[in-house]
C-alpha cells in the first residue's frame, strides 16, 4: 500500500438539480468536491492512502466534509479546523454550453485557503510515496502557495496537476508561477491539460506541449478532454481514446483521471494500463453530478472495460 | 431599443417532472408559456422592449403570470385580469415518440381567449417597431382572431409565426384563416416551419414553400426542426444547422428561435447572423424544460457559439 | 380478444433516482415488475386478455401488486397472497457500465417463490390460448420449477423466455433445467437472446443459435440487444434493427419485446410486423424507469413507427 | 356484500406539493378524486361492491382515473369515455388560513359534467342496496342534476351528501335545487355539515339544524369539522368527537367519513360504532395529500382506535 | 400610494429542504431575501410603493434577485451591479432547537455590503414618505453603515428594525451603534423585539423595554415571538396575540411583521389594527420556506382574520 | 474516553418520503440503522468510542454500512463482511396510527443475523468499559443469540436494550430468552420500556416493573413513550419528562435515548444528568427521519435545553 500526501481545499459543492442558468435553478443538491480531495479519494479507493493536509472551517460543512472523507478511507487526522468557513461554490449546468459546466466560488477568505507552511510536517512527506497538489492551491492564497513550495521541496516524490482556473488568477500569474515550481522542483509527475499548456506554454498540441513541458517532470499526462488523454514517459507516447457518453457533469472528470492515474502507477501498473482505467474513471464521472461518489473500485472498472469493449452485445 | 407589441395568451405550462405517457406521471412542474410570451422574452433579454397585449384571469395563476413576465422586463401593463380562469396546458415528453412532446390543453374559454379589439390601443400600435402575433391566437377565439385582423392592419411593421397546432382548429380553418391574413395584410417577417407551409400551400419542401410563400413576406424563416432553419430575404438564402443536443423538451423552441431571431434583425444585425444566433437559443431551449427559462442573453449566445464551434476540446 | 396463462413471480422494485453505485443513491422509486408480469401487463394493453398465476405477500407490498394489475386490466383472481413476503429488487442503473443496469435481489423464500403446483387449474390451462413463463420461474425454487413443468405439460399452446439471471442459479443449472423443459414440451414460441443461447446451446450469433434451438420450438425471437431482434419461423427469418434512443434503464425492456409480440401474434399480425412493433415497445422502454409504465397501446406504437420512420421533420 | 351505485364525476386532483399560495408553488402532485369517486373507495375498501355511474375524458386522465379506481376494486364498466377533457383542480393547501385548502376547478364542459339521464342503468338502480350522489353532481351541469334527480326517483334506498361547494353555484342555486330534491325524493341517509345547514335551513347549530333537516331523511350525518361529528337516527344521538392531528390537507376528510360510514352501516354496523370508525378515517384522511390514498381498511381502523384511545404508551 | 425607501442587502437564502443538521442536509432551496427586501415585498403587495437602495452582484445571483423584487412589484431601478458576488447564507431548520432556525452567512465582502452614501439620491430620500433601514444593513460594513446614518439624516420620516444579528457583530457594537443612531435621528417608527432590547438598554419586559426606547420614537412596536407584540404610541398600549401554528421556517417572520405593519400605518389603518394584521402575515411566514412567498395581500390577510377568529367551524 | 463494545446488525432503513400506507409510497430515502449502531454512533458524538462488532453484506449496501459509521467515527474495523445480504427495512409512518411508524424487515437470513461467537474477541471484551446489546440481536438468530450471551459472559460491564420487536419472536420466545439473559449476567445497566416490562415481567406501571427487574441490574433506564423516562439507580428515581414536538418519525428514538444515556454516565455524569439530555436527544429523533443523522453533540444538547427551558421567547 502507498502513501500520498494531498495539499488543498475541501470544498463544499452546490450543484444544480437541472440544468441551465443559475438564475433559474431552485433546488442545489450537496456534494464534497475539491481537487485534491478528489484525488484523495479515487487514490485511496484504488487500494493505496491518502492523508489530506488542509483544512476546513470549524463548522457544519467542515465536520461534513471530514466525516465524509474519513468514510471513504481518507486519513482526515491531520486536517485542521479553522475558524473562517469551509469554501463552497456552485455548479452551472449545460448552460449557455451544452455539456460543459461552470463553477461560481464563494471560497475568498475560506478555511481552506488559509493553509500554511506551519500546517506541513515533515516526517510525512517525507515518508511519502508521493506528495501532490494542484494548480488550484497555488492560487488560493499566498500561505496555500507557500506551503505548496515548501512541501515539494521537502518531499521525495511529487506529483502535480496544473488545474489551471482563471476564476482564480490571470493566465499570467498562473503560468508565472506553476513554471516557477516547475523549475525549480522537477516532478515525477504532471498532470495537464490542452488548455493548461496553452497557457503555460503557448501550445494546445499535445505533442508540442509536451515537448516543451517535458524537462520538467519524468511522466506527463496530457488530458485531451472528451477525446481522450496521451501520457509520456521514458521515450514512450501512448494515447488512450474517450468514451461517448450522455455527460450530467464534467466538473472532477479531470481529478477522477488523475487520481485514478496516480493510484494504479503507484501500485506497479504500467502507465499505459494505468492510462486506460484513468479513461473509464473520468468517463464515468461524466455521467453523473458530484465529483467522489462515481470515484470506482478496481472491479468496477475492469467491469466498464469488459463490457465497453465488447462488440454491441445482447441486454 | 426597439419596441415589439404582441398579441396572444399567456399560458401556465405544467410540465411532466419524468418523461412518459401522462397517466403515469405523478409530478408536474409548473412554468409560464404561450408563444407570444416566450417571443417577447426572448426578445426582451437581447436588450429591446415588447408589450403584452392580452388577459389572464384574476386569479393565482393570473398573477404569476404577470409578476414572473414582469420580473423578466416584459411591459406588462396592457395585461387585462379577465373574470375567466388563466389557460394551463399539460406537456407529455419522449412518449410515445422519443425527443417530441404532446401539449394537452385547458385553454377553451380561458382568460386568453377573450382578447378581442377593444383591448387594442391605436398609438401603441402605430408606434412599435413590429407588431406580432402568431396561429394560435387566430385559433384560439373569434375575438382574438379579430383582434389580431383589425391589429395587423393598424400595424406599421407586421411579424407573424404560423405555429398550427392542429388541438385548436382543422388544418383547413388554419389554412383559409392564416393565407386570409397573408393575403390582406403583406408581413415584414413570416416565421413558419415545413410542417406548416405543408398545411397552408401544400409543399414541406423548403425552398417550394418559401417560393409559394414569398408574395407573402418580406423576409421568411423557414424552421426545418433539429436539421436547422432557413432564411430568405432581398433574393438572399442562407441555412443554419442545428446541432445534436439531448433533448428534455422541445415545446418553446420554435419560439426562441423566433423571438431570437426578431430582435437581433430590429437591433440590426443582419440577418444570417441573427438566424445562427436563434439556431443556438433554440437548441439550449431542447435541452431543458421550460419555455422561458432557457432564454439567453447574447453574452451567453455568444459563448455558446464560441464553444460550439470550436474543434473538439478540453474539459 | 385471445388468453394467455402467465405463471411467475410479481415484484416489487426499487430503483435508483439517480444512475450510480447504490451505495451512494438516497432515493428510490418503488414500481411493480417481474418478468411474467411486465408480458402480462404489455399482453392485456394490446387488447388481449392475461390471468396470473402466481403469489404474493399478505402484506402492503402484495395488496399494491395486485391493485395495479387489476388497474392495468390483468385478470389477478387467481394470484394468492401467502404469508412469505413480496419479493423485492434494487436496480443500480448505468454503473459501472453506461446504459447498463443490475438488479439486487431480496426474494429468496419470497410469497413469488412459493407457487407450487397446486397453484394450477386444470381448465384455466386447457383453456388458455397460451401458457406462459420464463427461466426466473425455473430458478426461483424447486416448487416453481415443478409448477411451470406442470403447466406446460398441460398447457395446449406453450410460450418461454429463457431469461436466465445469473444471480438465481449457475449456467449449468440454467443450461439443464431449460433445456430439459425444452426436450419435454416442444414450444410454440422460444423468446430468447444470443446471451442465453451461449448458455443454452454454446452459440452467440444468432443464426447459428437458431440452428440449434430450432427442434424445440415451432417460432424463435432472438433478441440482440441493442442491435434489435430477429424473428425465425416457417421457414422465414426477419431481423427488426432496434433505434438509438437515450437510455434510462433497461430492466424490462425485454419482456416489452416479448409481451408486445406474443400479444399481436395471437391477435393475428404477421410474426414481422409484430416485431416491428415489438422493437418499437422495447426501445420505449428503456427510455424510462419502470417496466409497465412506458408499454404502450397499439395507438401509441403506431405513432411511434410513423414518426420515427419519417424522414427528420420539423418539430 | 351490498352494492352502492355512485352518480358523480372522478376529477384529476394537483396538489400542492408545498403549502402556501399557488403563485409560487412549483410542483404539483397528480391524485385521483372527486366526491363520490371517493366515496366509493371507502366504500369498496371497507368490504362492498361500489358500482361507478359517469364520464372521464377519452383522455390520458380518463384513462388514468379508470385503471386506478378499477385498481382499487371499484366497479368502472358504467364509466363512459366522452370526447370532452377529464375536469380537474388545483388545491393551494394552507393559505391563507392554516389548515384549510382552497379548490381551483377546471371543469366546466367537463367530461364529467356530461353525465345525463341516458347514462342510468335502471336493474343497477332497482337493485342496488343504496344510490349515492352530492350536492357537486347537482351544480356541474343541467344534465347531471337530471340524472341524479331521476336515478333518486327510481332508486330503493338512497343517500345524498350534501357538498356544497360556492365555487360552482350560489347559496340560493344550491339551497333551491338541495331541498326540492330533498322533498321529492325522501332520504334513507343525508350527510351534511353545519355550513351547508347554514345555507340550507338557515341554522348551523347541529341539532337546530337537524330539527329542520329530519323530515327529509331516516338518518341524518352532521359533520362538525375537526370538531367531530353527530349521526341523528330512531329518535337517538351521538356525537363522535374528533382528533387533533397535523393537517396536510383536509380536501376529501369529508368523503373519506361519509363513504366509511355508509359502508359500514350498510355492513351492519350500528351507526354509532359506525361513525367512531368513519371520524377514524376522516382523521387520517386530513393527515397526508390525495383523498383516496389515506382511505383505510377495517383492521386498519381497528389499529388505529386501539391506539388513539390507549393512555399515552411508550414508543 | 405611499413611497418607501429602503436601505439594505438583498441576499440569496438557500434553506434545507429537511430539517435537522446542516452536515446531513442535502438539498437546499434558493429564495430571495435580506430583512429590508422583506419588507420592500410586504410593504409593496398591501398596495404602497417602495424603492429598494442597495447593491447585488454582477452574476446570476444579483440578476435572479433584481428579477424576482421586479416581479414582485418593487422599484428596482436604483439598484447597482457591483463586481463584488451576491451574498448568500444558508438556513438549518429545527435543530437543535425544534421551531428555530439558524443562518449561517456568506455575505463578508458580499456586493450588498458594499453600499455606501455614494448610493443615496436626495430627492429620493426627501419626498419618500418613510426611509428604512435596519440593525443588519448597520452591521454589514462601515460604508453602509454610514449610508444609512447620512439617509436618516436627510429622511423627512425614518422607520427602523433593530434586527441585531449575533454572527455579524457584538452586542456591544450592536448597542453602541444603535443606540447612536437613535439618538441623533429620533425615529417616526421602531420596531424591535424584547431579546434586541436587552442587548440595547438592557431590558427584555415588553414595557419597561419601551419605556427605556420611548424617547427615540414616536411609535414602537415590540415583538415578542410565538406570544404575539406590543404596539406603543401616543401613550396607548396594544398588543396583539400570536397564533399556534405548525413551524416550517420563522426567518423572515419578523420583517413580514414588520413590513406589514409599516405599508398598512401608511396606508392610514389605525396602528391597532395594522398589528392584527402584522402578526397575521407574520404567523403565515412560519408555516413555509420562504421569506418572500408566504407574504400576502389585503383580502388573504382579512380572509386569515375571519377564519382563524371564527369559532371552531366545519371543513 | 471510554470503549463500548456493541454487539449487532447494522440495517439499511428504507424511510417512506411521505406518510400514510405503503402500498402508496413512491419514493423511499435510504438511511443507515439498526438498534446497536444507533447506540453506537449516539455514543460516540459525545465523546466515547464505539466497537462495532456485527456483519453486513459483501454487496454495495455492506459498503455504504461500513462508510457511514467509519465516517461518524465508530471503530468498524471487526465488522466483517459476508456472503448473505445487508439486511434492510421499510417505514410506513403515521399509518394507520398517527405519530407512530411500523417496520418492514427483509432480513432473514441476513448478514448480520449471520453474528456468531466466533466473531468474538476476547481482549476486546475484556478491556471495553462496556458491552452492549439488544433484544434484536438475541432475536434474529441462533448464532447471535449464543454471541451476546458468550459476550456478555467475558465482558467486565454489560448493558441491555430489552427492545422487544414482535415482528421477530413471539412474547413467550421474547420473555424466556431475556430473562434468561438477566439471570445470568445481572447487568450494570438495563434499558427498557413499559411495554418491553409488561412482555417480560407482567407490569407496564414503571414503578411497579422497577421493583421486578431490579434484581437484574444495578441501575434501569424505563422509557415511557413521548411521556418521559425514569432512571432507578443506587435508591433514587429520577423522572425526565417528554417534551411535545412535531413527529416525522419515532424509529431510532429510543437508541437515541439509550446511546446517549449510556455516552453520558460512563463520562461521568450524574444519572439525572444524562437523562435530561437523552430525553433531548430523543426528542429530536422524532422530528426527523432518519435514526443516525439527529444525533447531537453536547454542544447541541445543550442548546437544546437552554432554549426548550426558557420561558417563551421572541423569534
Amino acid at each position: 500500500m502507498k502513501t500520498m500526501v494531498a495539499l488543498g481545499e475541501i470544498l463544499i459543492e452546490l450543484n444544480s438539480l437541472s440544468p441551465g442558468p443559475l438564475r433559474h435553478v431552485t433546488y442545489f443538491e450537496k456534494h464534497i468536491a475539491g481537487s485534491e480531495a478528489n484525488y484523495c479519494v479515487a487514490f485511496t479507493l484504488l487500494g493505496n492512502r491518502c492523508v489530506f493536509v488542509g483544512r476546513v472551517g470549524d463548522d457544519e460543512f467542515g465536520r461534513n466534509a471530514i466525516e465524509w472523507l474519513r468514510g471513504k478511507g481518507v486519513d482526515v487526522g491531520r486536517v485542521k479546523l479553522d475558524p473562517n468557513p469551509t469554501g463552497i461554490f456552485f455548479i452551472q449546468r449545460n448552460y449557455p454550453v451544452p455539456d460543459k459546466s461552470i463553477s461560481i466560488y464563494y471560497r475568498k477568505g475560506s478555511a481552506g485557503s488559509r493553509l500554511s507552511p506551519g500546517d506541513l510536517d515533515d516526517d510525512l512527506l517525507r515518508e511519502a510515496d508521493v506528495v501532490h497538489s494542484t494548480g488550484i492551491t497555488l492560487a488560493i492564497s499566498e500561505t496555500a502557495r507557500e506551503a505548496v513550495f515548501e512541501a515539494f521541496e521537502r518531499a521525495k516524490v511529487t506529483s502535480f496537476d496544473t488545474n489551471i482556473r482563471l476564476k482564480l488568477w490571470s493566465p499570467e500569474e498562473a503560468r508565472e508561477t506553476i513554471m516557477n515550481l516547475l523549475r525549480r522542483e522537477p516532478l515525477k509527475f504532471l498532470i495537464t491539460d490542452t488548455d493548461d499548456s496553452k497557457v503555460l506554454v503557448g501550445e494546445s498540441n499535445p505533442d508540442e506541449a509536451y515537448r516543451l513541458l517535458s524537462p520538467y517532470a519524468e511522466l506527463v499526462v496530457m488530458k485531451q478532454g472528451p477525446k481522450g488523454a496521451t501520457v509520456y514517459y521514458e521515450g514512450e507516447k501512448y494515447f488512450s481514446p474517450g468514451y461517448t457518453v450522455k455527460v450530467e457533469d464534467v466538473v472532477g472528470a479531470g481529478d477522477a483521471l488523475g487520481g485514478t492515474f496516480l493510484s494504479l502507477v503507484l501500485s506497479g501498473f504500467p502507465p499505459k494500463k494505468a492510462l486506460d482505467y484513468a479513461i473509464a474513471s473520468s468517463t464515468l464521472n461524466v455521467t453523473m453530478r458530484g465529483d467522489q461518489e462515481p470515484l470506482p473500485t478496481l472491479q468496477e472498472l475492469d467491469e466498464f472495460l469488459r463490457e465497453m469493449n465488447k462488440v454491441p452485445g445482447v441486454r
